[in-house]
């Protein structure tokens, strides 16, 4: 991708993705309709879909060659990722939007060609806009992320982690090596949002980020931040993550990531 | 207590609050010398020693007679619950303060003869005060909090629940109810402060909290809060909380607390 077009993208990116949360702190406290998708866990509002729209609506317009793959339905059929695709989650931590009000983001992945470009994750209600191109590092608003730590070891790791991985029946990964590196880690976090967990982790509040189900817009935008600033982004496995399919995602500091998959990760498909 | 003494009692302990907040969000970039106590967990920094000690000399100088029961070691040798006493956590979630420079709070509970009267939790970073005395509700900011539901049921709650409940091998619960109990709800969270995690359940936007290894004053003030509005605080085996030793807690929503103690809780001693 051209260097000054990246830049033109980027700075309608990032003006767009405000507006957008201008938006939706605006309406915030107004009443909802809340549907529920397959399952109650599920959630799907309103906001959601208005916010996925807009961002359809810009993206044609000004750059009608995009493509957008989106999670309500407003983008693009997408089967493979050549050109340039806009991989938009409109509000991820949907359940922290219905019963927090707070701790959800916009998110935001321009992939040229397959090759992550641009990254951008807003926490709406905080005003934070964390935003990465490839090559030219990481931020959190103005200020420059620095490189992550390569010393702190795994048992001075915080890692976000949720406890659906260290229930016996999930059908993603052996529970007893959940166990294990929760054994292992100083501690654990579960926040509810991908998107922010993995601006977190590229912030360095959290060591890394471990998960067995996401979506493409889930994580689009995060693995561009987290290796921004020299951290390791792949499937649990190591493999290479797929945007078009859903995954398992390690995320973390470089020096703790094969220990994390190598020791405690074992897969069960 | 006497009311007017009471409401005197809170507005020092709120500008007390406020003051000792603005001075760690003033030095928080500062280097800190972080020792740490008998493991790595525990992390202690000269924040918490300052900030503890900044009460003890306020509580000492307005109210002699009053004791103060605290975690860093300034305050009174108290072997029963006698009189008025501050519980105080200078800085509740001190790993969150040293990984993340936010995420903590102070914490400040004032009982009279064992009864809880005044419950002070200010998040430091985002300035969010949240306060309740005794039969008058609780507040965050000026805002006053509404009585917590009554209908949600198990399945569409979100209780907060570190994954060291669920290793097999942690000493104080049944890691299989607490497996359980994860897939029956409808999500978790960790957030690393005990204090927050008690004032988001008094602002609703957490259903319960669960957890195994409190101490009185990362509670003393989130226990009262969680009354305030009509939530439910006890051990985990709804035995009464004891206030000079270190507990088991459960906090929740009205309606849940019972499934929750009597299906999934087995205490291991």
């Amino acid at each position: 991708m051209d260097k000054t077009f990246r830049n033109e993208v980027f700075g309608q990116a990032c003006s767009w993705i405000k507006e957008a949360g201008d938006t939706i702190r605006a309406k915030i406290d107004a009443p909802r309709s809340i549907e529920t998708k397959s399952n109650p866990n599920d959630l799907v509002t309103e906001m959601d879909q208005e916010t996925e729209q807009f961002f359809a609506e810009k993206i044609k317009k000004a750059y009608p060659e995009h493509f957008l793959l989106g999670e309500e339905g407003f983008g693009d059929e997408i089967e493979e990722l050549q050109g340039t695709v806009w991989v938009v989650d409109p509000i991820d931590g949907t359940m922290n939007f219905v019963h927090q009000k707070r701790n959800f983001a916009i998110s935001i992945g321009i992939y040229h060609d397959g090759v992550g470009e641009i990254g951008l994750i807003y926490d709406v209600m905080d005003d934070a806009l964390y935003t990465a191109k490839r090559g030219e590092g990481a931020y959190k608003n103005d200020h420059k992320l620095p490189q992550l730590s390569k010393e702190r070891p795994l048992e001075q790791s915080i890692l976000a982690l949720n406890t659906s991985w260290m229930v016996p029946e999930n059908p993603h990964v052996d529970h007893e090596g959940m166990q294990r590196l929760v054994k292992k880690l100083r501690s654990t976090r579960s926040y509810g949002s991908a998107a922010l967990e993995f601006a977190y982790v590229a912030e360095g509040i959290l060591d890394g980020y471990l998960t067995m189900t996401l979506m493409p817009w889930d994580y689009a935008a995060g693995a561009i931040l987290v290796e921004e600033v020299g951290g390791t982004v792949s499937r649990a496995d190591k493999g290479d993550l797929d945007l078009l399919k859903q995954t398992t995602v390690l995320a973390s500091r470089a020096n703790i990531y094969d220990e994390i998959s190598d020791e405690y990760v074992q897969l069960k498909k």
